[in-house]
């Protein structure tokens, strides 16, 4: 039996109308302005750059543990620009002026508890004898209830569980006095038919390495924490529901779901979320209802309108990814009805739970329901705890069976959740604020949403994004740069192509790779391995290896190849990248599996050497379209003089092994589309990466001469190819020693040198990340772990010291370290690893060295190793190392290890942190958490390196968003992936015309003329 | 008397409706679309880009010697773009389609016979009998003459001496036949009192070293060559009047005429031009005539327009001089009344030629006198003979007294004269156009142009130029940068500022100049003197010396500076620099008067040097707050990307002599602006000029340790400076085996260094000027003279191989010679002098020892030496060298001499003058004069030089327009005054912040968001 939404619209209005006037007159608490919570919301309303320091501060509230820091924490939120802003928050305090000494300690003591009362309006209790009474109380009232744990982000197995604890303790709580509970309408059970303990758990928390790419391993995982829960619940006659999280969860969500509701058939009160505002909702519970269908069990679906709008579209955006939600309001509206109705129509297999605020969305579903005879123990209205008091109440009245979704737990994650429900509360498109702060009109809010985004799209057809002008390429109009995405693993088909990929390529082992000079392929005698440091027996490839008469070759090639080269229009030399930009997208997995094989990168880590890589081609590519374009200079009439740039002359290219396709495209492209012939040196340890450029160039048809590709050992054609006369620019990323040897040898100018050389080198780093007292630890913790040990801590970007502030010192070590412990470590291969091996047995000795210095250092707090399962042909295996009781006078504070070791600082204020962070030669990349605003503007200015981060990881910069490099001993040259790094592969050129002729010249727009 | 001109308008409004009526359905020949010129006039008018490309070819048309290159420029010129455009231009040959073989060949014929004939409309004659019958024809006809010789550009007094003997052959053979003429309506004069002869006389023509800087000399030169003509007019009974050219020249033309009339007081019949355009006439002619009356001599003056508008208004906009003439062509006809109206006021002493082929102020002449009872012998109307020939009939009819202006001469300079005319008549403002090609309302063209004015001011209030944005400085709003204007030397302040300043400096010979170390002034035992290199009896100071020490107490305050003027704004920077300039503006002269003295530089040449210094500071000030502004990276929503700059660190700037000022001032303030201290080490050979800074520092109040100005001697502090630890860039402007030196040194890490030092160095050059076969030797003979001979060729954008196609060698070295033989050799102090002694002794010997080697390799065309007066006390003149025979295997081909040496390279093509042009180790800056559009354009692709200039000289690059530097062995590092200057003093840094947290990001509004 289906129905037609349409055709009970008028039911549904009248219904809607009905239920308005039911509650007439009534306003939920959070907007009455005679409290501060309404005050607040009203400011923040009509303040955005309030609501963004009100709700940031809220978050940080929890940390500030003193009243100095409070007092500090005020100033710098509030204090700022208006000082008129803050009135609000004095609500409550002393009449007195704002300001030092006891008023000040009475101020934030108001501010404290004015905040903290506003969490307890949404929070049920701190702990659970308090919880335990605020249900209590509840249902004294009429109300069901449904509990659910703040506290979900768990960067460590022992966080997790912990959180599994938490319910197992808070339910042994309820346990205890539950039995004595009537049921509300009922006898034993809620209005007849319902289990009286309902709780809702958030899975991700329950296991700290989700991941979306490893979809079995997180449904496992965090099933072996939930089971208990479920256990004990099933022991309670209650019902669980599993909470739908981001969407990165949802595979694994489903799949645990799945797992639970399989493995006890029997009991049927396993409840599941889906969120309205996904586009693929639709299909996703139409594929759920199936499979229960399939599998012939009763099931349960909370329908919401979904939690993380802002989170999810920021997240697109960011990745470039497609907007998984849907991105006007009346279209979620629109898909809860579907959904709603979906499920009604469904009623005979599953349970339904209608979670809104939106009365409109609430009259559907009732009117839905009453079309479709569904019976009352099929469905059940929830509204969340703290808000929308009328609309519970008006729930109440008509269907009775109401229930109160009921947070509970400590402050600090409490003030996460506070944080969400502000956002909801205060959103623009939120149906309570329209309908209780706006007023809106009734008919507008009860009408069908089809309509209202009929209406939308009539006022606002087009959306404006903040566009930024199309680029004028060789064929034609092309869009302006954005980075490349990166892997979106919850795509089955991402997730399968990697072991495909990497199948392939071991039907490829041993192959022997030649050089590629002057457009033809040249072997030599002298060869040289690469392996696979999880197992050195597996053989990628034998390169050939370049002497020097095979430089002379590819020298005289690019030599002859420069005559033209330069002068091809800087269009058509974007086109070739343009072009190899294509390839590399077409064979993005191929060239990622690659490198998981070949230097032991994770696939995630892989893919985003690659997309980096066609970044670098696509931006480049577009750079030197702006750069080509002759600039005139001046606005003299009578000359016309233009500005613009002409290649070096012949680059070398010598590129590292770590983003083994990222940096050597990012170099040779940039000299070649700067009009520079290239022989590209890649490193040994990834020469078949390296021979990828090959395919690459040869796909893209770049004339011959202009890419060589001579991997050769450094002993014997590295001095011969900086010095030799012909070379006019060294591109070189690698270490601080081989850079300096490079520029020295470079400035020495050789018999028949026409050029003085451009020495472009990046080199080390010995990046810090500082931890300030206020931090953010859920992030903070995984921000240094990903920073240091990501890829093996491999990246000269590389987090190598954690600086943190001594009071919070305990507090981060001790997240650290059960971090650490719970991440898994193993073969690359394998995506369920965070790290592997390092990329060859002389990284390994010299990790290994570094790990004993750091031992007589400092104090190790973790040295983890691989299992000895995967430690197999001698496998290039290290312990994941870190240590602390390190200051800046030790040799692990200093020297670049490029490897998993990490070491950890205790400063006793940020003065001492910014100074320690600048204290090395190095000044590459940086980060700081903080929620301190004026801690991060010094930072900005004090913690003087090429790339810092704020709140963010010191590793994974984009091109251009994070144009990358850095100066003192860590590089010569302007940022690669940035606005300068052209420039310096070219020399510029002018040329003036005197246009006068005969005392005539004709006059140009631009002319600084005289009418 | 005096006459009010608004109350007989009516009368003058309806004389000229009269005068119209006189000459109704009549049209200049010239706008008859029967007739190829009416063709090509009007399609000219049509089509701007068709009308530069046809006055440029009549332009090179007289160059284009053989069949070939006819063909080769018609087709360069005119089969561009629109296959059209050529149609008029086929007008009269074959209808054949145009192309190849004989039919090329017919047309070639017909369009260069078609644009002979244009010429000769304008022309009366190309040799004396020619033009003779022509007169003779006009006097016929009832018309009177002025006879003028084409071809007044003379570059050398050999042309001047031809020019002369030109007017008395002329005179001579008008005088043959004169006296059979009758008067004009009269016996033995013209309308019974005026002279039958009459010529006109472009008095810079009659000396080729004319220049505004020397009044009284320019004006003896011109009197020593005119005298003769003079007198044999006078000899005749006729009258001279002399022109009026370009402003440069009217002081000396005036004290031209001043000194010939007084000089024959008895002898009336002389007169001299007024131009209605210059702004300055009125006060011009109110002079003049006191001067007449004081003298009580009879004058005449002939009032035009003007005929050089474009050439005045463009001059002035490069220059950013006040524009001198009217900007709108109404204010030059309201100038035109009222001059005409004093002149006819003063009719008892001044004769009157009024020239105009504007009816409305010829109607206005004719009504003033009229008014004022002017004697008919007192007035005349002059028209130019091929132009206007109803005004002439008009005029005839009514005023009888009219006498056409007749040039004679041969075609080359016609074809000057002939594109003047062209423009003339085809300018939007022309009467001319209007009244016969428009056919504007009579009414319009007879109002008062006060009513005109008035009109197109309510029309365009305001006019638009093509401005550039303002910047946001500091203190508000500033202009967008624009050069400092050279010096104007019409301008007698101007010139007495030399003198005078001069004079001040020697008040202080001898003086004794401390360093400037951290604010504080230091004095050692160590000194060097510096000496007037054209009397080094003059010690222009002492230095004291810095060693090593003082180096360090330098670095020591800069490495302390460094760490707050790093932080301070971009703003607050640049400041800096803008206060600087403005205490250079206010210290030009003495400045500049120091270098005459110090290093031998030529007046202009000196303050161009001040000149660039504060187009420097005004540059840099403007870049630096436009690189300041954090540039946000990416449009991501979520996060915050900033891309900034910091400052590198210590600089060293090491400053050469040859441009004391500009050059120290621009290394050194760019290092500043951009957040570096600098220790300044100035030449030795211009220490006192290198003190400057320190007293323009100070007056910018610039905070201690940012300036420190340390001379010193190379051999004790060159090295220490390069390779000191704390040193972070050097800033070296010199020779290229110091600068590759210095670059070698740079390169090796030292103990405790901080940072890679990054080096720029502006080396030397080798530069060329490529002489087509088609170049305006006018222009290119000067051109060449000037960048090779300019400071004594001391400049290292100087010219020192002239690169000349086979084809035009002779006549080109034959110019150049005499070019170089007429200029003026003697101190700078003396604006009369062209060339004065260089740098020091040992320059002087350098020199000598390349004369020396050019006499071996090649053969002398010119050496000429100063006068042995001026060689006292050893001073430091060496002989001006032309040298040709030269190839490029020659050293004095290849090695930079840096002195007035000259090489001269017979080339067989354009192909060969490339190559021999690209052949040095260097690449600086080049020229080529050319009129073929191919040449140039392949030439600003293939002439491989920094800074290419097309027919204009090698040198005199100005901040920004030629944002100057090269690279090969000429430099390391970009453009100085370019836009990517700076950068090199800076290191880029990014910081990104993540502005999401707990899910909520705020959106700002160029995020690439949803809505």
């Amino acid at each position: 039996m289906s129905i037609d939404i349409r055709q009970i619209d008028p039911a549904i209005i009248a219904r809607g109308k009905e239920f308005f006037q039911s509650i007439s007159g009534e306003a939920p608490s959070i907007f009455n302005k005679g409290w501060w919570t309404g005050k607040v919301m009203d400011w923040s309303m009509k303040n955005e750059d309030f609501k963004v320091q009100m709700f940031r501060f809220v978050d940080v509230l929890p940390y500030l543990n003193t009243s100095e820091s409070l007092s500090r924490h005020i100033e710098e939120y509030f204090a700022g620009e208006d000082s008129n802003i803050p009135d609000v928050l004095k609500w409550g305090a002393t009449k007195t002026k704002f300001g030092g000494g006891l008023v000040a300690k009475v101020l934030n003591k108001t501010i404290r508890s004015n905040i903290e009362g506003m969490a307890r309006q949404f929070i049920i209790g701190q702990e659970g004898k308090e919880a335990v009474k605020g249900i209590r109380k509840l249902r004294k009232d009429g109300f069901a209830f449904v509990l659910d744990l703040l506290g979900e982000a768990t960067v460590s197995e022992e966080e997790s569980t912990a959180y599994m604890e938490g319910y197992l303790d808070v339910l042994g709580a309820i346990h205890k006095e539950c039995d004595k509970w009537q049921g509300l309408d009922g006898k034993d059970l809620d209005w007849g038919h319902a289990p009286k303990v309902n709780v809702a758990v958030k899975p991700s928390a329950f296991y700290s390495q989700s991941k979306p790419v490893d979809v079995e391993g997180t449904a496992k995982g965090m099933m072996e924490r939930i089971e208990p829960v479920y256990r004990k619940v099933m022991d309670m006659n209650g019902f669980m529901c599993i909470d739908m999280e981001q969407l990165k969860y949802k595979e694994a969500t489903i799949e645990l779901y799945k797992m639970l509701r399989t493995k006890y058939r029997d009991y049927p009160h396993l409840g599941i979320v889906f969120q309205a505002y996904l586009k693929e909702t639709e299909k996703d519970v139409r594929d759920f209802i199936e499979w229960a269908r399939e599998e012939n069990l009763p099931v349960s679906i909370r329908l919401v309108k979904g939690a993380y709008w802002d989170y999810e579209t920021v997240l697109a955006k960011q990745n470039a990814w497609p907007v998984p939600v849907w991105t006007r309001k009346p279209e979620s509206d629109i898909c809860y009805e579907k959904v709603s109705k979906i499920i009604l129509e469904n009623h005979d297999i599953c349970h339904f739970a209608c979670a809104s605020h939106n009365i409109r969305s609430i009259a559907a579903v009732m009117e839905m329901a009453k079309a479709l005879n569904v019976p009352e123990e099929q469905y059940e209205f929830q509204v969340l705890y703290g808000m929308a008091e009328p609309v519970r109440k008006g729930l109440k009245n008509v269907a009775k069976r109401v229930r109160l979704y009921c947070p509970y737990g400590e402050l600090i994650p409490g003030m996460a959740y506070l944080v969400r429900r502000l956002l909801e509360n205060t959103a623009n498109e939120s149906f309570l604020k329209q309908t209780f702060a706006d007023e809106a009109d009734m008919d507008r809010l009860l009408e069908n949403p089809e309509e209202t985004l009929q209406r939308q799209l009539a006022e606002k057809p087009c959306r404006t994004h903040a566009g930024r002008p199309p680029v004028q390429a060789l064929n034609g109009e092309i869009p302006a740069f954005s980075n490349f995405p990166p892997a979106d693993f919850t795509i089955q088909a991402e997730r399968e192509a990697y072991p495909e990929a990497i199948a392939q390529w071991r039907t490829k082992l041993n192959a022997q790779y030649p050089l590629f000079i002057n457009g033809q392929e040249v072997t030599t005698d002298d060869t040289l391995d690469s392996y696979n440091p999880a197992d050195p027996s597996e053989i990628i490839g034998t390169i050939c290896q370049a002497g020097k008469p095979e430089i002379d070759d590819a020298l005289t090639g690019a030599k002859a190849a420069y005559l033209d080269w330069r002068d091809v229009s800087p269009k058509k030399r974007a086109q070739y990248l343009l072009d190899a930009a294509d390839w590399c997208k077409k064979n993005i997995h191929k060239i990622s599996a690659l490198q998981v094989l070949e230097v032991g990168k994770q696939w995630d880590q892989a893919q985003a050497d690659v997309a980096e890589a066609i970044d670098f081609l696509e931006y480049y590519a577009r750079e030197m379209i702006r750069l080509g374009e002759p600039k005139r200079m001046g606005v003299a009439p009578g000359e016309d003089s233009r500005y613009f740039y002409q290649g070096k002359g012949i680059a070398a290219v010598i590129a590292p092994w770590n983003f083994p396709f990222a940096i050597s495209v990012g170099m040779v492209s940039a000299a070649i589309v700067a009009g520079c012939p290239v022989i590209y040196k890649p490193s040994g340890l990834s020469s078949v990466v390296g021979w990828m450029l090959t395919e690459m160039f040869r796909a893209a048809d770049l004339p011959a001469g202009v890419f060589n590709y001579t991997p050769g050992r450094g002993s014997v054609i590295g001095d011969y190819i900086v010095e030799h006369p012909d070379v006019s620019l060294i591109a070189f990323t690698g270490s601080m020693e081989v850079g300096l040897r490079i520029q020295q040898k470079a400035a020495v100018v050789q018999p028949g040198q026409e050029q003085c050389k451009k020495v472009i080198a990046e080199m080390g780093g010995k990046n810090a990340v500082i931890i300030d007292d206020d931090a953010d630890l859920d992030e903070a913790v995984l921000g240094v772990l990903y920073s240091a040990f990501g890829f093996q801590g491999q990246k000269c970007s590389a987090c190598s010291r954690a600086i943190v502030l001594d009071s919070i010192y305990d507090r981060f070590i001790h997240r650290l370290r059960e971090a650490a412990q719970s991440i898994k470590l193993g073969p690359s291969e394998d995506p369920s690893n965070y790290m592997g091996p390092v990329v060859d047995k002389a990284a390994a000795k010299n990790v290994l060295r570094y790990a004993k210095i750091a031992a007589e250092e400092g104090n190790i707090v973790v040295q983890r190793e691989a299992d000895d399962k995967y430690k197999i042909n001698d496998a290039c295996y290290v312990p994941l190392t870190i240590v602390d009781g390190i200051t800046p006078e030790h040799r692990i504070a200093q020297e670049e290890v490029f490897g998993p070791v990490l070491a950890v600082m205790k400063a006793k204020d940020m003065d001492e942190a910014l100074a320690w962070a600048n204290s090395t030669r190095f000044a590459l990349t940086g980060a700081i958490y903080s929620r301190s605003p004026k801690h991060l503007e010094r930072a900005s200015r004090e913690f003087r390196v090429g790339n810092l981060y704020l709140n963010k990881p010191s590793v994974g910069a984009l091109v251009e968003r994070h144009a990358f490099g850095g100066f003192k001993m860590s590089g010569v040259g302007s940022k690669s992936g940035g606005p300068d790094y052209l420039l310096q592969f070219m020399d510029p050129r002018l040329v003036c015309e005197n246009t006068m002729r005969r005392g005539f010249a004709p006059i140009s727009e631009d002319d600084d003329w005289v009418e």
